[in-house]
């Protein structure tokens, strides 16, 4: 892209952890099976444990066949693939152990990329060994992954950290759910089409939700999500991405600067919610023990194995302060053991200004955009049913699919990290979060945790499988409008 | 409906006729079939031929063997339908026949509904016999198919012919199309719907075609063909009704009233074509011998088995001038022998202002209603084609279908003539044709062949299996503009 030539090598930080091994390595997997890495790009892994080449070229293997459908791991292009891997162990936390990577990494004349992926209590020390090592020259991209930092505070020195060594355009903010199909869909959506833009304002919509739900529970991240948080683990990066994209204006071009310059004008026109709204607009929760898929699970306490007042689930409602949104609520709400997976963003229009068929119910148009379980974008219509009318006109809601899954069902869906990988291969960070956003977005979600204390506001609970505490079924039903279930 | 109660008779004249046997006896059988017909309604056949009620209900029945589906002629639903029907042989032209009809028709008191699908120079005589019989009270309706006339002064004689018996409530002027269900869903679309009312004027709209396309030649029509020509077959009619229904404002109301005013308001908006514009407003061609479907067909003139400069294509550049459609051109084409037949508005929407996926191609949206063969509407939008967009995002257009044949396959396709059968049979003008809507087309139509005359323009001869003389892509392509076949 643009000119930027690709890498010849990845660093990969955090080699052995549980990403790279269900995401990272998958992704570049199905980058090399479809030809797209550089012929010489060599993969170097990298973490803690002595491993050598060998031993991380097998635990690769095991990661493609517990994570790529079998059909697609043929042998000639997986021997390919594990061939361009290479372990060199290091523990970041001792700064001579960085010595050994410029030898493994060879040549970076074309371009190195480096992916942090391990926790960011490390990033510092992970920093400062490689520009101890020499590996934060021009050539040098940096990805990092998330969380970067737990507030603004934190963020703030993260970042400050990186830009000592990097400068912004060489720094890869990661919200995976950027590289969704769906997500840059909506752009082309919104930007390539003539006729939701009119209706794409306060003047049209209605209200917006925008959902992340989970069936999951705590898994393996105890630690991390305790300390986190729904507000903190979901909404502060992926919601709020998906919020600013649905909401910012036209940017003028599909380049980094001007869709993220449009992005962070929305996020820096978020209402800043505080001590006095926060009970008003925003509903905590923690799951007990509940039923899902028929099955009782634990509550959160107990998989925790101790007291919490943590929030499993969150629902807010937002405003952005322009011209376009004037009064124009956003809806969010995440959590984890509700009763369904999915993520969307649901649009709301207003309804019709006056039905010329009296009597008859006319639903409001509605947008579907869904990024889970399955990708697709549906928009609902009125349309007569066939008939002779009898009794006046009969209208239903008709379903029209700008289906990813029936127009172009014959493509592989590809993992979100596939593009982020190859993007952060060639060079374009038009899919990453730049440093102005994370901070607009850890602004307005530290203003949230602020009136929280202030309010000593306590997680509500809720049975797992229920769709979070019934105040979060009244945050919207207040306004006259029921969650898109 | 509105509180109209069912008539009890339908008195059809030129029940021998092409048009009762292929579609309107068909279309009462599947109104009885589905049991809408009121219990006791009596039809009664008439016309010159001296048949009895044995013989009418004989032919009818061989006239649903050929226009009903073999598995809908359940025997016990075809002989109560044929219960239903009485034949009285009436030679319109002697004024005592008319004297059988009443005994006939029996107590009029709930009603009776008159269908008159006989030859306009037969209205004359047949209202005047009628009225001599006493069969013009308020209880009976009228119903008339076209032609009305073959210029607004015939036109305006038989309107004043039939008003002098018939206040205009009791007319029911047919205009087939308007039965047809995606011409009322284009209604349901544009007001049951906020997306499209937006950019459903000059500043959406680039332009909007309108193609009524026939791969038949003359059939049996010799006469009255060679004497009405394409413009006044289809485009006085069918296509400025299509045209009105596209252009009209939001009626305040689905009703007749509401619904005719705005159509009328539109017809007497359109931009009269005179002799100084028709030469490059207008194209018109006659057929030469050709091709079609693979085989080769005659010449109009050869089938009419004479000179003519009747023209059997016409194509046209019409304007709305009002504030909604200020500059938008309505480009209407209609022949015969031409390569395809179908029936279709499609409504060309102007690009989006700029583009932000450079030298990428963004289609401008379309919105295609058909109507002929298969009824169906359909959306086209830009979506961004799945994939990693190494050479910068892929866009493609794709359909989106408010699937008349799709979401509501189940349900059989009615003919157009049930729905306008039941209408009048129950008393609902909303879907026909109100005198100033037709004095309006006419109005516009004769400036059109006065155009003609004046500038003694003949048609074009164009091969058959063409889509007319090139001129008609010259009348569009001048304009940057090109047809959608």
């Amino acid at each position: 892209m643009s000119g930027v030539t690709p890498v010849s090598a990845i660093l990969l930080f955090g080699a052995t952890g549980d990403l790279a091994q269900r995401m990272l390595l998958p992704s570049l997997y199905g980058l090399d099976e479809s030809d797209l890495l550089p012929d010489d790009l060599v993969i170097i892994g990298t973490a803690r444990n002595p491993l050598n080449d060998t031993a991380f070229q097998a635990a690769a293997r095991t990661a493609l066949e517990h994570h790529v459908a079998a059909e697609r791991l043929i042998p000639e292009r997986v021997a390919r693939f594990l061939q361009r891997l290479r372990y060199v162990a290091v523990d970041v936390t001792d700064p001579g152990q960085f010595q050994h990577l410029p030898r493994a990494v060879g040549e970076t004349g074309r371009g190195l990329a480096i992916f942090l992926s391990t926790a960011p209590s490390l990033f510092g020390v992970t920093i400062a060994g490689l520009a101890a090592a020499g590996l934060t020259g021009a050539e040098v991209r940096l990805a990092l992954e998330k969380p970067l930092g737990d507030d603004l505070a934190s963020s703030r020195m993260i970042n400050d950290l990186v830009a000592d060594l990097f400068p912004e355009p060489r720094i890869f903010r990661i919200d995976h759910y950027l590289g969704k199909e769906t997500v840059q869909n909506l752009l082309a959506l919104r930007f390539a089409n003539i006729l939701f833009e009119p209706m794409w304002n306060a003047g049209g919509v209605d209200h917006i939700q925008i959902t992340v739900s989970e069936t999951v529970g705590l898994e393996g991240r105890v630690g991390f999500y305790d300390r986190a948080g729904a507000l903190r683990d979901m909404v502060q990066n992926h919601m709020l991405q998906l919020l600013a994209l649905v909401a910012m204006e036209p940017p003028s071009s599909f380049n980094a600067t001007s869709v993220r310059d449009d992005k962070v004008k929305v996020l820096r026109s978020l209402r800043r919610l505080d001590a006095a709204t926060v009970p008003t607009h925003t509903v905590i929760g923690q799951y007990q023990t509940g039923a899902i898929a028929g099955g009782l699970v634990p509550g959160y306490r107990d998989e925790l194995g101790g007291p919490s007042e943590t929030e499993t689930f969150v629902a807010l409602k937002a405003h952005v302060d322009n011209w376009r949104w004037k009064g124009v609520p956003f809806y969010l709400r995440t959590g984890k053991r509700l009763p369904t997976r999915h993520s969307e963003i649901f649009i709301q229009f207003k309804p019709v200004p006056h039905s010329i068929f009296h009597g008859v119910a006319v639903e409001a148009n509605k947008l579907v955009i869904r990024l889970q379980p399955q990708e697709n974008i549906r928009l609902l219509m009125m349309s007569k049913q066939p008939g002779l009318d009898r009794d006046g006109i009969r209208l239903q809601e008709v379903p029209l699919d700008l289906g990813l899954t029936n127009v172009f069902a014959e493509t592989r869906r590809r993992i979100a990290y596939e593009r982020l990988l190859l993007d952060l291969i060639e060079g374009d960070p038009t899919l990453f979060v730049r440093r102005d956003e994370v901070e607009a977005q850890w602004d307005w979600i530290d203003a949230i945790r602020a009136g929280w204390r202030a309010n000593s506001m306590a997680p509500k609970p809720y049975a797992a499988g229920t769709w979070g505490p019934s105040a979060a079924i009244g945050l919207t039903e207040r306004d006259g409008v029921s969650w898109h279930d």
